[in-house]
């Protein structure tokens, strides 16, 4: 990549690439095709880069989750490229057909709905299959609505778990609310407008209507909004809730920085039980952590907080 | 956003865009500026939306981690936007300042070296001051290296964990690697080039050198790889390695789907064991997701795998 580039040049380049003058197929000069794997917008058509623009249009086809949708992304920007539905119904009787078209040298553009494929998205099917038959998989990266919200909400983001969806089945459901309340984690995952408020009401069970969450709504569109208050709040803010969800659960508690100074006694006695619980096996290994990150003696530890239960893994 | 657009109106908004005829600030009408929190290319310049390049170029003010950085992707977009540099060591007393600005009505753009900012990047005492002060922030989503490697890998990912770099420090790493290894989810993280290798070898020590892997170097770079293998095999590939790594560690035993019939009693032990570390916080939960996920019997399970251990949780 030039770092310093005229800027006429660079303009002709994108005017070639939304005037459809480029003929030559990316990857020509290989003996099989290239598989894209490529984002698109969440919401905001302006929301596509370069390359993906010009991936789409340069590609023999696209496989896209939903033909009609992708449609639209493709006629706002002038790109003929013929389009080819996969998804999750389809993917396992597709995928060999489209392995056979890269083998054979055309390449291909996956795409989902909206934002990067294979996420919480069909395509897994496709690329590993891709793998497997020694295709070269390339990411055209973008929109993300896991990314979009983890970056605008404020939030602690060193690390995180993504959940998908939650299940709908009440078995699925209550084992999954008892593994997201025991996240010592940033939790986020996506809900459906139609299921939002029962989601809502659950986590009010599980984590107490005071808790606080955020929850993003249509985000990257006009009317975006992500809301960062208690669960309580959010029932009332989203009474005829419309879009698509994203939720950011902050863990119970999050370890203090070992920079702020001792926490209390009973700030220590909760950081343990979170430790205990998720992160680290065994008490032994929670209590050399908070040792460790706060400078206190592991002995004083044990005394203060273990006394009536490991007494045998006293040092 | 109209479904339907000439090509020579859009082509228009793609010259403005890039030829910088607009002048107006996003956000003028109101009375506080907009906070956007946007993503940039992870490495290659063509990868940054036509949001991004819009809002860049309408901003006040660029909020970079590395000024010199950003100045090479401004300068190849024509882009002439003054940038203030904002970074872990700064953040704290510059963030009030920037709230200032915005509270005056100077749209406000942050960016991180590359992909998108507060995830592994500073930004989010930023993000939270603006949030507090009731300033509207917006993201202006693009690449991330997260969701690039996991898009391009095969890897199952309807949920993950994301964990950053790994702690430096040999007790934290420790710790770090052991939670690791017991994860039920697959985990990605990021490693610098001189430390991969140690990286590695800590991975091998830890969950056997066979285990399989994604290791993905230079993603979207004219060099990108992203290699599956198992670690003794990476150690070897990566023998003097460059650029930024992302890793991803599928987990030990991902329960297999549903609909590939009853696993053996072998398996379902395995299973049992990542359930109870891991994921579900009791036997008897743990027990009830496999009968349910593989319709059989709990009694059954039970007296298969439970004999020895919890007789008291027998119903």
């Amino acid at each position: 990549m030039g770092l310093v580039q005229p800027r006429e040049v660079l303009i002709d380049e994108v005017r070639q690439g939304f005037g459809g003058i480029h003929s030559g197929r990316i990857g020509a000069p290989r003996m099989a095709g290239i598989l894209y794997v490529v984002a698109t917008p969440i919401g905001n058509l302006e929301d596509v880069t370069l390359r993906a623009l010009r991936t789409l249009r340069e590609v023999s086809l696209i496989a896209a989750e939903d033909t009609r949708r992708t449609a639209r992304l493709l006629q706002h920007y002038s790109i003929s490229t013929r389009t080819t539905s996969l998804h999750e119904h389809n993917e396992r009787t597709k995928a060999p057909q489209l392995i056979d078209r890269l083998r054979a040298g055309d390449s291909i553009a996956l795409v989902s709905d909206a934002g990067t494929p294979v996420i919480s998205d069909p395509g897994q099917t496709l690329v590993a299959a891709a793998r497997a038959a020694g295709i070269r998989v390339e990411s055209i990266p973008g929109p993300s609505a896991v990314m979009a919200a983890l970056a605008s909400s404020g939030l602690e983001a060193r690390e995180f778990v993504f959940l998908g969806f939650p299940p709908t089945r009440s078995k699925d459901r209550k084992l999954w609310l008892e593994n997201l309340a025991a996240q010592t984690r940033l939790a986020i995952f996506f809900e459906a407008p139609h299921r939002i408020r029962r989601t809502l009401t659950d986590l009010g069970t599980q984590l107490g209507v005071d808790r606080e969450l955020a929850v993003g709504r249509e985000l990257t569109k006009v009317h975006e909004e992500l809301v960062v208050c208690t669960i309580e709040q959010h029932l009332k803010h989203f009474s005829e809730p419309r879009g698509e969800f994203t939720l950011l659960v902050p863990p119970a508690a999050a370890l203090p920085r070992a920079d702020a100074g001792r926490p209390s006694d009973d700030q220590l006695r909760v950081m343990l039980g979170e430790l205990t619980n998720n992160d680290v096996s065994t008490r032994r290994q929670a209590l050399k952590v908070l040792a460790d990150r706060y400078g206190i003696a592991v002995n004083e530890l044990y005394r203060l907080l273990d006394g009536s239960h490991d007494a045998g893994h006293k040092p």
